[in-house]
């Protein structure tokens, strides 16, 4: 029987095929893969586990990630699979393959940068591995978390008719990452030059050293509220919203309108030539929530801050839509809707 | 003020200096890192975790890493510091970078490695990450386990006069690797030559699909009895003694003839013009268990199969030395004793 190419199966694809014929042997495995994390049952306690990989020159570029920045990042991203599941992060582990480029106080600045994300966001580092690389560094970052079982909220718990929501805005990493690169191609061509990075510090900030959303988790329970479901948008809200609505058997629109994003990402876009919501929906690294509420629950999150509600969810057969503020109606695509293509 | 460099520092080191600054901020967090692995109080349990990196090039080598043993012994790795504590492993996430030499059908097989130890462990993989890597392949897994609280058996737990005991034979996996890196060179200067492995069969696969002492374990719980400390040996006899030494504030002797080494490793490290011994000691990769326990519990493993009593706990004064069949005393060192260099 002929094997489909990684490229074929893509990421998701391939876990699938891999892993497949894994089954659960522990009745304390609440969830496996296919979630922001793996759920544990420990006495009335869910135990959350999540575990991320960053490798220099796919997720990160030493030209110009800063390594305290790198290590701050490294941490958070791992957290927000935690908040993700309406949980709370108690503990990471760390570990780091890296090549001979690197020195004690490459690493100590990395650190440094770790530390400072476990002091914030009040977590234990509590372990890892240190050993070499041939090439580049490698860092594998697990996060730990808790929360009472009937508080977990997994990507399968959406219903029809459910008001979908986002945190922040979207698509300002993506940029910030666009100019990173215009301006290491700058760098590289004519070395004098100094890089024009200070009127774009939002999207770079947002590229270099995002943040978790541990005050949306906060506010919930503070509300005594619990979303029907929640992911976090790592891969870009159309991506990600193929995850929630696959997972819980539904169909969703999204209104181009109401896609929350901040007025330089806006701005930045058009510079770069690109469509701003395109940005948004497909560019990924954003580490904001995109969550689902009953609508009776509409009220507990009136005056909730820095939220935005963008859509709903709708019988599967009618598919993953956007409706555009020009009154069209485009199916999204996994790897978001790219209006160059119609 | 100048760092030390890596090399000065030494893994141990460097893990030290990189994390002597990161303070326990949970009460749940019994232990963090410094020991085989970490330990978090969740209710009246403890929940167990380590973490290991393999680096192609470094840890493994694909010229003669059968894909399915490079699966099952990246688990059995990470379980084995989960045995080490005294505990039983239930879950495991792993996650795998790699460059575009692999396909679909070479991860399929290390992913049939990986279920072979899970199915055999009996483990659940519950999560991971696939990535793309710039050179090789790096596999990072995580083992999670269980116990009650009181059964953990830590590195500092030793006391003055209790018996080192050792599970299996050392040396094997390192004369494992010796051969295999024999054959590779043979194979690159000559293609056209067929390796000869069959008669080194036990080494070989000591190195390549190493097992981890869950009948150990087994056993304590069987015969009531706990260990006062305990480590695995995956980086020498001799190194997890001197960390066991170092966490029990404790000096040890060993005496060489009762370091159990299989018949086929003596003979193997007399053909490599190694002593045998300095194989046992540092060699590293065997994957058994150090173990102290108090003289009075010596009954209780009486009986025990597969166990060697190598030597006791002394004053710290007394440093750890070995006491060689010849009648001499010597001081072990971190990267093993070194008949050479006398």
């Amino acid at each position: 029987m002929e094997q489909k190419s990684i490229e074929e199966l893509g990421e998701f694809g391939l876990i699938d095929h891999l892993t497949n014929d894994f089954v659960s042997k522990h009745p304390q495995t609440i969830k496996g893969i296919g979630d922001d994390a793996a759920v544990i049952k420990r006495g009335d306690k869910a135990v959350l586990i999540s575990t991320d990989m960053l490798v220099e020159g796919i997720h990160f570029d030493m030209m110009y990630s800063p390594l305290m920045h790198l290590g701050y990042k490294s941490v958070v991203v791992s957290l927000s699979d935690i908040f993700a599941m309406n949980a709370v992060p108690t503990h990471i582990t760390m570990s780091i393959a890296l090549s001979s480029k690197y020195d004690t106080a490459a690493l100590t600045e990395l650190y440094q940068g770790v530390k400072k994300a476990c002091d914030f966001y009040n977590v234990d580092l509590i372990g890892g591995d240190t050993t070499s690389s041939l090439k580049g560094m490698i860092i594998s970052v697990t996060a730990y978390g808790s929360a009472d079982e009937k508080d977990v909220v997994y990507r399968s718990g959406a219903r029809n008719g459910d008001v979908l929501c986002v945190t922040g805005d979207l698509g300002a990493a993506y940029l910030g990452l666009q100019i990173l690169e215009r301006e290491k191609r700058l760098y590289l061509d004519n070395p004098g030059v100094q890089p024009e990075l200070s009127k774009h510090q939002y999207a770079i900030e947002r590229q270099l050293k995002p943040e978790a959303r541990r005050d949306t988790i906060e506010y919930f329970k503070k509300n005594g509220f619990k979303p029907t479901s929640m992911i976090d948008i790592s891969d870009g809200l159309s991506s990600d919203l193929m995850h929630l609505c696959k997972q819980s058997s539904l169909g969703a629109h999204i209104e181009e309108g109401k896609v929350p994003m901040h007025d330089d990402t806006q701005t930045m876009a058009i510079d770069f030539r690109l469509d701003p919501i395109t940005c948004a929906l497909s560019g990924g690294e954003d580490y904001e929530l995109l969550f689902t509420i009953d609508p009776k629950d509409l009220d507990k999150i009136r005056y909730m801050p820095d939220m935005a509600i963008i859509g709903e969810m709708n019988d599967p057969k009618d598919g993953v839509k956007l409706h555009t503020t020009g009154g069209n109606i485009y199916p999204l695509k996994a790897q978001g809707w790219n209006h160059f293509e119609e």
